[in-house]
């Protein structure tokens, strides 16, 4: 398997299998073959041979693939069987929400802290969590091995939380305000731009009348 | 401009451009050349050269683009132009937020209606709306057009509250639920699927370890 090499294009893909494969574990489901997942999943079934054929999962004829090896070796590959330990800064509606999420501690994300700047919001508990005041953050951390920050504060007070995090070692940023934020190039970034979404959502209910004026293949 | 084809692979790649645009347009930036807008974005000069063709945008050589009119026709034929009524179904933490948002108004995506089936939720005030029963939905979707409803419900509530929706001509789903759910075929869906976000930064934190069992190109 030493040879093997995946891209990031099949890498990209990868979370959504691990979310298949995850529901037909949870339904006992042991095998399934490429065509069946195919329906399923809206992709091709060649797609889905080749994706897998990269990290040396075959399938084996009349038999398909057993769901809990392969979701296992994705977990791996997407690092999911490390724990990580995360914390929240900001802690309005987002960052509440963010605490309240459930299906985040199944996959190995532990929140250990939540930070915020306002004294409304200093002191009080959510989801077990009792939120800290920002300016003790890097005490935290010196204090704590925290792997990724999850930020839902606006843009313009990233630099400042960007500086802490990485002079104590944070790895990851999962970004959720509105604009793309610098990160030294050992943090890696994740932006969630729910903007993007919505806007892409506008062109599809608004595709015919488009399509009049652009049309496309 | 008939003739022209656009591809969903460019119009996905419009929301971002849409907003790098309008933060030159906020900085009083009248014009760019492909090549400065490759260096911000970090896409290839000839590849923005080649989705801006597509829809009959051709930069000026020695010149570049007029940012407004790039700006205002990728608002175009994302639908922007248009003004959306957006209802949010299930006012949690999430909920909440999205009701909060300041800069959909912005773009055109007014909230006119806020849900939920929890007695402790309903009759609140959240950024100037009411909750509202979410028995009440159907009465509601029979006085006003409404374009897009967001779906910040656990999946198995969501079966129902397509049925309402599709038959009161409600065109898009933004849907925030674990799952994907289904709906009709006049009906669009977008997912915003925060998981999958949280997996890449996963694999991207433990890329070198993982690279060492997995080498890729």
């Amino acid at each position: 398997m030493d040879n093997k090499k995946i891209s990031l294009a099949v890498i990209k893909r990868l979370p959504r299998y691990y979310r298949y494969l995850g529901d037909l574990l949870d339904n006992d489901i042991q095998r399934i073959s490429s065509v069946e997942l195919s329906k399923r999943m809206n992709i091709t079934a060649s797609q889905i041979r080749q994706d897998f054929n990269n990290f040396g999962c075959f399938g084996i004829q009349g038999y398909g693939y057993n769901v809990e090896s392969l979701y296992k070796e994705i977990q791996t590959i997407l690092g999911l069987d490390v724990n990580h330990k995360l914390i929240v800064i900001g802690v309005g509606n987002l960052g509440s929400a963010i605490l309240n999420y459930k299906s985040f501690k199944n996959r190995g994300f532990e929140i250990i802290g939540a930070f915020d700047n306002s004294e409304e919001i200093i002191g009080k508990t959510i989801a077990d969590k009792e939120v800290q005041d920002i300016k003790n953050l890097s005490q935290f951390l010196d204090k704590n091995k925290v792997d990724i920050a999850v930020l839902t504060i606006p843009s313009d007070a990233c630099d400042k939380i960007i500086d802490i995090l990485s002079v104590n070692g944070v790895r990851g940023v999962w970004n959720f305000s509105n604009s793309e934020i610098e990160v030294p190039s050992y943090m890696m970034q994740e932006s969630v731009r729910l903007s993007d979404s919505l806007m892409t959502l506008s062109y599809r209910i608004n595709e015919e009348e488009i399509l009049k004026k652009y049309p496309r293949g």
